[in-house]
């Protein structure tokens, strides 16, 4: 152990710092504008006074910035900062123990006992004199002028006490901080900024080939610009696109599935890569690079940024086939491995080969890839069964990515185990897919959000609650009909700020599934084109379009942290809110989670959490139904039949009207 | 980010280690003789299959010995080791994806769904060639032949099938494994070990100068040898002594803390140093140092160690004060700067200045206090108010001792805040005073203990449990007489395997404050001589030695993790069980915490934890009254009279006779 220098004279010990994602091995997330709060355990031995300082800094500065942290009580003190440019911040903390603070406490409660505290004046004559020599100007001149006074027998002592103690000294001192023997905490830790939308995003995906005007024809890029106003009148801000590259020919698969194509079967838009080309190539049928650059630009008019596929996996028809064989996996019959798990395969599937060799080359094409598709101005990815390949080459590419491009979005659609999902997001993906599809009772709802918005896991997991996927055609949407993906469609818009929805087939209430017990779709979009009829009129276009409207006029539904679950004496009635920092804002959530009955219950608010007295009216405003409702106390009847609107989404308002605001009141 | 060499290879993660204190920084504790149980999250991306290795070695040994972990679910993985030598161990976790594994995996299902496997047995035979490259004799040639097999088409399927997945090749597979990607966790985490009085002692605390044979006499190290029966006897085996040093006369504190001394008071023994000397000598009426090693050879003839008093202080008298004065703190009046907590002021009692420019000087002149202790044959130091000198100090000489002396045991005795008693562990001490004396109710003591052993707190913590000490008189004690020194005995005794009492206090029931409120003793022996009456007819000495017997005879009192609390319908009851790990010894106690009536309720066993079947008769010994009662079922009455004896400890017997047990029985 080392016993040179100053080690010995370090009393300070800080620990326990949060957020500190895995000793700090990765970073936390925010986006530009919002709050980092830290918090550590700091104490010393002995009764000595400390004072403690949370650093922090932009990845470019060298010095740190200081903000003051307060005692909470039991050791722990607490600070903060915000951050305000998208580049990386570091953060640390810093304590010391302060002998002029203890002095002086030291002095009140002698002078509080009627002691003799004539040396003790003298001591803090010393301390104001070191002080004024740390600090400089007219303050050091103030310091030493009191250190004099101090030690002056001529003053009266109660004067000197009065000066010993005055606030302004204090302070005076504070601003000079004898730091000799401060302790650092021995991290620095990392916040990554992304933009505000890696907060707050409303996901629409759709089929380009299924965009076509009339039935039966391949749909283009120039389809889906027609496609454009219909997906924005409905509120959404991103719209993503399954892969858009050339499909492969061999083992294609047909309809349903069906391992053998027929002739005129399009084969799956994820078996990428043909004659045509690769992942830097669009699918011929749907248009050119320049066409697609084209519907960017027009989606940007309607407030829609494209966001593209990233599957990192090949055709066996890919280029990379013949020109990279080493990339992949070759079997004793001088074949390539396909994709399977046993005992099924996925014959028009081959993956990469991460083990190989050339690793090294392999991920710089598959960067490669990424700048690509950047350079056509894409900044959105939804990234593929990201948990395929190594949890290191995301660590990379992402880095890689967001050094030269922070602004650049990557959701990960990794449906596995969940510490495989949590260490996808701690690599950098930007946005996660999560169980919500599958989450359905009020238990089920109340355990997962929380753990995702409550725990650790916000501070690197974002979520992103898809209700349905091309994959996912869950067994709550297939037997619940309409009412259910109404209630799936509140549920997924108000619990996460960031959401999607698979269209038209969402909105259109498409329930069919290819076979009992099966989550996919019958006569899936996966394996053919499908002709959407729009404007049928049970189509929850119109429902979509208020509450993603209301999601916009709602900053307490663009952020997750805040999320309350609320008491209701009815297990199928969940309730909750969601309000801003300031409780400016309220949403209060109910939903009504059985599809098939009306449901009613006693709803018991916490009205301490959001800012409200016990003994006070307030207002209650389904954005939803446009009613409004007079509420009082904690205690309050709802009631949801799905046939109408499976769920309220309230807005509070503290402030009734009463006599008071009377004209003539007096 | 490196990507040369393997990095992008290894694709296994390894996180979310335990035991692991403060990511690493601090060791584990174990004694000789107990396991290290070690969980890990290990996954890779994809679905391969994984080996998983937990890493262990002695300090002195370069390579690692490895222990199999096991799979528990959700990516959880366990192994574990013993430690068998006093000495540090290290431990780690070692995990690569296993080739063999998967494919072997993916075999089987194969073939359970009946799919040709013709190329699946050629990379078999691949693998398994790879793997006798690997292994070397007759298990390597056997892989060769059988890679042969595999390839071979003349030898029918079926045969060759049935060899590829033999399990005897997938042992053999085993112990050669392909580890070129292998992960290593990043940290090797430190376990230190003490021997096993470290878990399992029972302490008793004497002021030696109370020890005369005759009342008014200053007791000496002679009589303490004179003591020695009557403390063995009730079955302890660490005999505590307050500090032995020569006493400092200036502000000399009289009887019942009097700041002014009679000429006759002997002072505090914690005001160390007089003329006659300080920290390295022995109080003159006590005795001479060599009287006190004749004590210590006395001592061990009955089992008794002792302890001595380490306590890092000043009387103003002290020779240090004169031969160094830089280690402590000077005042501007040119006069020492005494011990306080303003208003409160210790003028007998000079600190030490840690933040002297001197440190080095005064930590090295510490460190040989403790070393001229161990000279003379101490291996037990009970450390007085750690809390008021440096953490770092602590870690320094801590680690400094027990490099040359392993065997060396530290008691804490800081009473302060949590977190600064659970850092002091860390910083090395062996063992640690609790908040036990305050904890009366049955909620209390339930969440405490759940908190010291059922946490991570138990790796580094080791509580000891002390009814009362020379500065703790308890209001419980004050106002519950005999019964509530019973009651309080039984818990400390079966709640802790380190537990102690300050005696003859306590089991001569001494419960006189020095006034309504004060935790102090009346006449307390910290500033004047008591001579006392060890036989009197109410003393607690044979119930003590019944308590310390039992503790001796059953091993599942010998430890703290086993601790289990079981529900009574009775708030004054309290129930726990301590087992040994095979089940072998099970010890069920139930104490009324009420000291004043008597008390009954229904006792609600876990019987899962205490591996009965829930419709079986057991035997319950009650081993402080003798009595046996037969118990049926999880539900069974108490009741529990402080007039008599406030606690039962029960010996559980699962074996109860039965007809089959009768001779003629058919």
């Amino acid at each position: 152990m080392d016993l040179a220098d100053d080690y010995g004279r370090k009393r300070v010990i800080i620990k326990n710092v949060k957020p500190e994602i895995d000793s700090g091995k990765f970073p936390i997330k925010r986006v530009v504008g919002e709050k980092v709060v830290v918090e550590a355990d700091i104490f010393t031995d002995g009764h000595d006074a400390l004072s403690c300082l949370l650093l922090y800094r932009k990845n470019d500065q060298r010095n740190w910035m200081q903000a003051a942290m307060t005692f909470l009580g039991n050791d722990r003190w607490r600070g903060e900062f915000t951050v305000t440019q998208l580049t990386t911040y570091w953060y640390s903390v810093q304590a010391w123990v302060n002998n002029f603070k203890s002095w002086s406490h030291g002095l009140s409660k002698k002078v509080e006992a009627g002691q003799d505290v004539a040396v003790d004046l003298l001591i803090g004559a010393d301390l104001m004199e070191e002080g004024s020599k740390r600090g400089s100007g007219s303050e050091a001149n103030k310091l030493k002028q009191a250190a004099a006074l101090l030690r002056s027998n001529s003053e009266p002592i109660e004067d000197r006490i009065e000066l010993a103690l005055d606030a302004e000294y204090a302070e005076m001192m504070a601003s000079y901080p004898d730091k000799d023997s401060a302790t650092t905490y021995e991290k620095e830790l990392q916040v990554v900024l992304d933009r505000e939308k890696a907060r707050f995003s409303t996901w629409y995906e759709m089929f380009p080939r299924s965009c076509a005007a009339e039935p039966g024809q391949h749909g283009t890029f120039k389809d889906c610009e027609a496609r454009l106003p219909y997906v924005a009148d409905m509120g959404f801000d991103v719209l993503y696109l399954p892969p858009i590259h050339p499909i492969g020919q061999t083992h294609r698969k047909g309809k349903n599935n069906n391992p053998a194509a027929g002739s005129d079967d399009p084969g799956s838009p994820w078996a990428i890569g043909s004659e045509h080309g690769g992942h830097k190539d669009t699918h011929p049928e749907l248009g050119t690079l320049k066409e697609f650059r084209q519907l960017m630009t027009a989606a940007q008019k309607y407030g829609l940024e494209i966001a593209v596929d990233i599957a990192f996996q090949c055709s066996p028809d890919h280029p990379y086939v013949k020109e990279y064989p080493r990339w992949f996996r070759w079997r004793p019959d001088d074949t390539v491995q396909y994709a399977e798990n046993p005992p099924k395969k996925y014959e028009d599937i081959y993956p990469f080969d991460f083990e190989t060799e050339r690793w090294q080359e392999l991920w710089a094409e598959l960067k490669d890839v990424l700048f690509f598709w950047i350079d056509q101005g894409v900044r959105i990815f939804r990234v593929d069964n990201p948990h395929t390949k190594p949890f290191r080459f995301w660590a990379w590419v992402i880095a890689e990515v967001k050094r030269k491009y922070p602004e650049v979005i990557f959701l990960a659609e990794a449906f596995t185990r969940p510490k495989v999902m949590y260490e996808l997001a701690k690599m950098g993906f930007t946005q996660s897919y999560t169980y919500f599809a599958w989450r359905n009772t009020k238990w089920e709802l109340t355990q997962y959000f929380t753990e995702l918005y409550q725990s650790d896991v916000r501070e690197y997991f974002r979520a992103n609650l898809w209700p349905n996927t091309p994959d996912i055609l869950t067994e709550y949407l297939q037997m619940g009909g309409r009412p259910a993906f109404m209630a799936r469609l509140v549920l997924a818009a108000t619990l996460g700020a960031n959401y999607g929805i698979y269209g038209p087939a969402f909105e259109l209430c498409e329930n069919r599934p290819r076979e009992f017990g099966s989550e996919e779709y019958l006569d899936s979009e996966k394996y053919q084109i499908r002709h959407w009829e729009l404007n049928r009129p049970y189509s929850l276009k119109d429902f979509i379009a208020r509450v993603n409207n209301i999601r916009r006029q709602h900053p307490a539904l663009q952020s997750d942290w805040n999320l309350c679950f609320h008491q209701v004496d009815n297990e199928k009635l969940i309730a909750y809110s969601k309000n801003t920092e300031d409780l400016s804002d309220i949403i209060i959530v109910v939903v009504n989670l059985d599809p098939h009955h009306r449901h009613s219950g006693w709803l018991e608010l916490d009205l301490e959490a959001l800012g409200l007295l016990p003994q006070q009216s307030y207002q209650m405003h389904d954005l939803l139904g446009d009613a409004h409702f007079l509420w009082y106390g904690s205690k309050n009847y709802v009631e949801l039949d799905p046939q109408v609107v499976p769920a309220h989404i309230f807005r509070l308002r503290r402030r009734v009207r009463t006599e008071r605001d009377f004209d003539y009141f007096m």
